[in-house]
């Protein structure tokens, strides 16, 4: 081929693997602390988790970052959403002046929180009538991604904000996982009736325009995607190749990582789903990436808000297992006999 | 009757209801903030759930407490924990030196934290043998436990540490609920399939032993009960009649607000389920009482763990409440047409 997706691809190629002796040196020091063996369940997973892709035995959470990547999206001509796309410019100027949902619970978590703005003022192609990006675009936003995952940044969280993007993250999943379009569609910030049927016939009608040009996961993101996506797969890889943990939003952050995912299934091993989405068909998307959702509070604000909560759970799990005592320490009893 | 339970019962009687107008309120606040209708799910309902039983438009999260109560059991001698009584102390010791994951979680949600030592020097009777208490100290012990909610807390979360409990929990769940005793016992700590069957055999024993005694939610808590769970059924009593939310923790946690119910439905109206707990039958518990827990996080520790976590959680929904900005002051624009 010899485009610039090559490069994407070797990148997936390089991705290096779990350092199981990290994440079995915290289970072992789990084992040692003063609580029934496997009584915190999903937290003690969390903390191996982060052993693992850290590549480090006492796993930190010092520094941990949300990413929020906004773009705009030509498909909103189709009128997919009950939001104008003013809305994106005002929403990037409310996250500055620290008014939104993101701020707050990044400052509730002692969350670090970037935003960046991909082109909003000119909006993508409308994927109902041709490709959202052309290829080169479409890398470099990518890069662009790439260069978000801050140097020692120790959990990623990634979410984002785009008017008229769950329209484009549905079409994705249509194009790389097939069945009726309409299943995948959801009413996103809130649409009626009408405006959901629209939304069911924008992404059949993108799925019609770009027939035949569909088998290749980047080629679909690229015709069917948006900056934002791009953007959140490349930062995705970038943190796996520099062993950062990371932490899904929702609905449309799930698409990002669906992509990558279709490039390579083990793509995705160092990422956890923060939450389980209200929007339409988040639960059977995250089934078919193997992601299991930390929580389940019918969140579907986008801006990486489920994320956000996910990561206040791990800090939780981290602090546990960073602070607690050992049986030895504490002078507890072990279990009876031994 | 005429006996101290009858200052228990007239207490539930004098129950404050909801402030309707508070959580309309804070229903009325949500609608105006910078975020699409019902986009933060169950974090919205937390907030209007806190503002209606504060009874405060702007609820607060400045003072939230965790009470762990501690108290021994009788029932241990017959092979039913894990873990030795000798636990009950040691475990004290190192909740006071920081030690215990509730510590920690407490540290990184910025909770209160406070443990009740219940007498644990002195187990309660052998359940499968006689009551566990008598009447005049059940009483005590609840009104022990009412005294523990602190004034000026505004987020109570509740749970309990006992070698032992979650057998009694059982007992109360199936002297309450009915059913099979073995469908209400699970592994607690970790026992083994031979440790499980004394579990069994204890509540079938227990629940033989006080036959025809089991009719009135208070008798049955003094005779198959404990002394934390006594003093949990107090404290939740107390918050209610204080206008302070209460988050209970797990399985154990939740048999004290099981009694409640049974005196009244409506006594945990200003209580929400942290998370499901991994043990036994915690899932039907909940949803015969009408709770749904906040998080499902496969924890099974007690000692408030699952509260904790579910505080954290609201800490960042209230925070959003508090400090998001609305449409007009951020000058977001509101949906099309509106």
């Amino acid at each position: 081929m010899g485009g610039p997706f090559d490069d994407i691809r070797n990148l997936v190629r390089s991705m290096p693997e779990a350092d199981a002796e990290a994440a079995d040196a915290a289970v072992a020091r789990d084992a040692t602390l003063t609580k029934p063996a496997g009584a915190l369940g999903r937290l003690e997973d969390l903390v191996s988790w982060l052993a693992a892709w850290q590549g480090k035995a006492r796993p930190s959470f010092d520094r941990p970052l949300v990413c929020v990547f906004a773009g705009s999206h030509g498909v909103t001509r189709k009128g997919v959403s009950a939001f104008p796309d003013a809305v994106n410019r005002q929403m990037l100027d409310n996250f500055a002046a620290g008014g939104a949902a993101i701020n707050q619970l990044c400052s509730a978590y002692g969350l670090g929180f970037k935003v960046f703005d991909l082109a909003l003022d000119v909006p993508t192609g409308d994927i109902t009538e041709g490709p959202a990006l052309d290829e080169r675009a479409c890398v470099a936003t990518m890069a662009f991604g790439m260069e978000a995952v801050a140097a020692g940044t120790d959990c990623l969280g990634i979410g984002e904000m785009g008017i008229g993007n769950t329209t484009v993250a549905a079409a994705l999943y249509a194009a790389l996982f097939g069945g009726d379009p309409a299943h995948w569609v959801g009413r996103g910030t809130g649409i009626d009736s009408d405006g959901l049927s629209r939304k069911v016939a924008a992404v059949e009608a993108a799925l019609a325009c770009h027939a035949g040009h569909l088998d290749d996961p980047l080629e679909t993101l690229r015709r069917l995607g948006g900056r934002e996506i791009a953007a959140m797969a490349g930062a995705i890889l970038a943190a796996r190749l520099q062993r950062v943990p990371v932490v899904i939003d929702g609905y449309v952050s799930t698409a990002a990582a669906a992509v990558l995912h279709a490039l390579d299934p083990a793509a995705l091993d160092h990422c956890v789903a923060g939450h389980l989405s209200a929007e339409g068909a988040h639960a059977d998307v995250l089934e078919r990436l193997g992601l299991r959702p930390v929580v389940s509070l019918g969140m579907r604000l986008g801006e990486g808000s489920g994320a956000a909560v996910a990561m206040g759970v791990i800090k939780g799990a981290l602090a546990c297992h960073t602070g607690m005592a050992t049986f030895a320490q504490a002078g507890v009893s072990g279990r009876d006999g031994d």
